[in-house]
């Protein structure tokens, strides 16, 4: 019963309008060839696979779940699954944004995203198998050896393997220094692995013909936390066909995404090939991580989009009441139920944190493909500065919007939100990973405060400020204007102010780190709905055809900037208040 | 793996020092036997009930779900239920503030809710078959013939039969005028029922003897609308122990609450016994009603307890990274993340939100017990029109709050709180529904906009905005001092600007109703905080032994209104904002 349409009209708009992406693409290399018409027919192929093929494994996915078999240690994935994952493969989706030289497809990582929108929107654990074989790749083409790239990344890349992520271990996730899993040289310059790991995402299934595990362990002469850990490609079948020592010894039960196995791995002499220096794993896993990052916040992207859209079904059809201005449908027994306030709100709310999320989301996508790939440094250099600083706010801010947006749906629907019928209770289910997998939320911030800040002097938040800044100066409606210009003081006072007092004390820093990272997802995305309303503007004044469209545009503008801008200032108030009111209880009288 | 233990101290204190309940009872009619003494004996013969009763068949309840057989129409409950109901009845806990007239114990309503909040903290679902039972008693005893409270109240009070409440059915839940299903005189006085109903709790089930149902339905000469519905008593098992024409026609599948059987209910020319009046179902459903929000208010509460508790217990055995202002535990692989700025916020966001919440529902079950028993009219009055008032803010603000509880309380676990391992995620599941059935909380926001503001000339607002007002006069603390005076200003102005435009526009006040609700909820919490933080600090001036407690009451208030009431200012403003933002965007172009 859920309902998807991929919100095609407002992709064109962002792509087009908004962020004018073939202009862009057309500076960087290799990108000549890609025309908007042919853009436009490959996001609407991708809108045909998502709700054609994905969307109707969804809900059966949840419902049939994974299951684990301890004589053999394997795992069956729903059998909804096995037919859309083979069309995933066979259609090639996942080498869209792939390198040519290794068999992709090397379209930009920007349409990767949308991608990622619409599998994240129609079919979250299944599309997981391939989301974190994503991150391998990446780490792969970055940190491994010519042998490694030659032998791996191709069948990765083709979607006949799939890859893994083997970072947590059972008393250690966020502090990941304190791993256990050891890697012994052996004679023939591998290792031999052992250790235990949990949470792994696709650790074992039927779905691929191998699985190429990246594992995070410590070598005899590490040193200790995290300095010392090293990542390790552990395939399930070795290069001669045998069996690798790693295997799943049971599956986690989750609230969600439960057509995704999430694995207890053990690791028993498994063989291992190193991925670059030694000791450097930490920083080979923040590429993943970042990829992964990225794909996590659209998954919330993605949920609430069809939360969204099945909300507003329901809406359409369910007259209950009167309207408070007297009778709409005086014939029939009820209004329909947008004519209340209320529920307008709830779905204006979702309505407004989708479109503005999703501008942040391609914003972030479009300026990936610039770091990678544009002629001039200077501008590479400041498209780096931007995915680095926004990847944690991607992450944490869409995903806890998202989470929002499909509670928000729930209740519009009322008690059939509830029930299983209508399936926005999966969807929520699904969402509640977002905000803890990949490093939590409150980790995004402490990485966004501590690290993605003070990068370079600050010059990324800065040049970021100063963008928006510029924009206030030129925006046509003047209400934003002001609301923005305030946004921009109130960021900057609260930035220098926490420069000044996390210098003398850290724990500052981590107490003001949440409630900071949450005002500049609040003020960038007012930055980018106004940006949105202007562009709009100018379209409707030119006698645009897609008039109803763009009159939204402002509508939802406006609407944020009533209903959710307020709400930066009061994230100021409680950042200034420092650290006292959260570290004077005592932990022995919570 | 659910840690609960009822929270006795925090529950001493709100009726000993802040509510000094003993005084209040003292001056009722009937309670002077009641010492606090006993009060508290009963209190701890509650708590042993909830946790070693109640919260073992919580998970396997959940596990298990309710069952239904197409062909007996019957369904069975979790086999884990079986036992606790019978002590549950078997210990006398149904009739513990029921009128002693009819076999209760009277105890005062408050010690009702204290305990209401257990049950729901240890099993929502199990004690859901008695609550419901509690509003078709308050019913019954207030509207129904002598004859009918003869028959139904003792064996309703005694536990040995359950009620339900059957308004909704599959066109209509919060537009009750809508209702289809008929009642039809009979010969012998009493009536024939036809019709459907929806999601009525306990509807069936093979826990008690007889289910005796509370049905609204209209009779032939019914006036359109919601003048038009009566309400009719209607008993599974008939006097003479023959089976009624009402049967359950299958079961919700259910995000949550699943021990709990929510029912498809089929009258089939069932026998049915007016109660009251004809056509004033209505007015007699909310004495249902307002006993029911008030408990649903209060099972937010009591579900976000036990996933604080949870979640504290987790992260007092959890050790991750290092304090920012250096290792606490040198000694250790890592420090106890309680030292990290970010979890002690959402833990004290979880607790403060309880403490909050529990003094606001027990302040409204105290007014209750005056309401009904004081001697004097005026005080009666007074009592009547703060519980009138405050329970669509009970029933609306906890169980947001509490569902938040719930969410921050999986936060904390990361991972481990997506599992089933440690039973928070059922937590969460659970709570989803209070925020919705007994009427959404959008709902409850238009009865406290549209009802409960304007009664007696917005008498009862009054009264209470003054008595916080003298509250701000003598408040021991300067800076709660003056963010409760700029709340409550913020307050006045907020209703003096909505009493001015709502006349003008109506669809003014359906905009406001939720933000405003939401408001009271935080500005009251923040009170009754403050009340209770100078309580403790005048007592730990008189050297009182409880003094961690008492200090962490001060630590608390001073966190809240650092991090809550900052949301006043930012409400306020979305309000002031009128609804065009909301009313402007045409339905078909959401």
């Amino acid at each position: 019963m859920l309902t998807y349409e991929a919100p095609l009209d407002d992709i064109h708009f962002l792509l087009h309008d908004l962020f004018e992406v073939s202009d862009v693409f057309a500076q960087l290399s290799e990108q000549d060839a890609l025309t908007p018409d042919l853009m436009d027919s490959v996001l609407s192929e991708m809108a045909k696979f998502a709700g054609g093929v994905l969307l109707p494994a969804n809900s059966p996915g949840d419902k049939e779940g994974c299951s684990y078999d301890p004589k053999t240690k394997s795992v069956t994935t729903p059998a909804a699954y096995k037919a859309p994952f083979k069309q995933f493969v066979e259609a090639g989706w996942t080498s869209l944004a792939a390198p040519v030289e290794h068999g992709g497809q090397g379209l930009p990582k920007l349409l990767g995203v949308v991608f990622d929108e619409m599998c994240a929107a129609t079919n979250t654990s299944l599309s997981m198998y391939f989301g974190l074989t994503h991150g391998a790749i990446v780490a792969l083409e970055k940190h491994a050896s010519a042998e490694l790239k030659d032998r791996y990344l191709e069948p990765l890349i083709a979607g006949k393997w799939t890859g893994t992520m083997c970072l947590t271990e059972p008393h250690c996730g966020t502090d990941l220094g304190l791993i256990k899993t050891r890697a012994e040289p052996a004679s023939e310059g591998h290792y031999r692995l052992n250790g235990a790991k949990i949470w792994i995402s696709g650790g074992e299934q039927d779905l691929s013909e191998n699985i190429i595990h990246l594992v995070l362990a410590k070598l005899p002469d590490a040193p200790a936390g995290t300095k010392g850990i090293s990542l390790f490609l552990v395939p399930k079948f070795l290069p001669d066909g045998k069996r690798n020592g790693i295997f799943c010894t049971g599956l986690e039960h989750k609230m969600g995404i439960k057509g995704s196995a999430t694995c207890f791995m053990s690791l028993e002499d498994a063989e291992g090939y190193l991925i670059g220096e030694p000791h450097s794993g930490l920083k080979y896993m923040f590429s993943m991580m970042n990829s992964a990052r990225l794909m996590v916040g659209v998954q919330g992207l993605g949920l609430g989009e069809t939360a969204y859209q099945t909300a507003l079904s329901f809406a359409k059809e369910r007259a209950q009441g009167r309207s408070l201005s007297g009778a709409k449908e005086p014939d029939k027994p009820a209004d329909n139920i947008l004519v209340h306030p209320d529920v307008r709100r709830m779905l204006l709310s979702q309505k407004a944190s989708l479109e503005g999320g999703r501008a942040l989301a391609y914003w972030v996508g479009l300026n990936l493909d610039i770091s990678e790939r544009h002629p001039d440094e200077a501008e590479r250099q400041r498209a780096h500065d931007l995915v680095e600083l926004l990847t944690p706010v991607v992450k944490a801010f869409l995903t806890d919007q998202g989470y929002y947006v499909c509670d928000q749906a729930v209740q519009t629907l009322g008690g059939s939100g509830f029930t299983e019928d209508w399936g926005i209770e999966q969807l929520l289910r699904d969402c509640r990973i977002s905000r803890i997998y990949e490093g939590t939320n409150g980790i995004q911030a402490l990485d966004f405060v501590g690290r993605k800040l003070p990068m370079a002097g600050g010059r990324a938040v800065r040049t970021l400020l100063a963008e928006v800044a510029a924009f206030v100066e030129q925006c046509r409606d003047e209400t934003s204007r002001s609301v923005l210009q305030q946004a921009v003081s109130e960021l900057t006072e609260t930035l220098t102010w926490l420069t000044r007092s996390a210098m003398q004390d850290p724990e500052i820093a981590g107490a003001a780190a949440t409630p900071l990272l949450r005002m500049f997802g609040l003020a960038l995305t007012g930055y980018l709905l106004a940006r949105s309303a202007d562009v709009a503007a100018v379209k409707l004044e030119q006698g645009d055809s897609r008039k109803a469209f763009l009159e939204s545009k402002v509508l939802i503008r406006d609407f944020y900037f009533l209903e959710f801008m307020p709400q930066v200032t009061a994230l100021k108030q409680s950042i200034v208040a420092g650290k006292d009111h959260l570290m004077q209880l005592p932990a022995e009288d919570f």
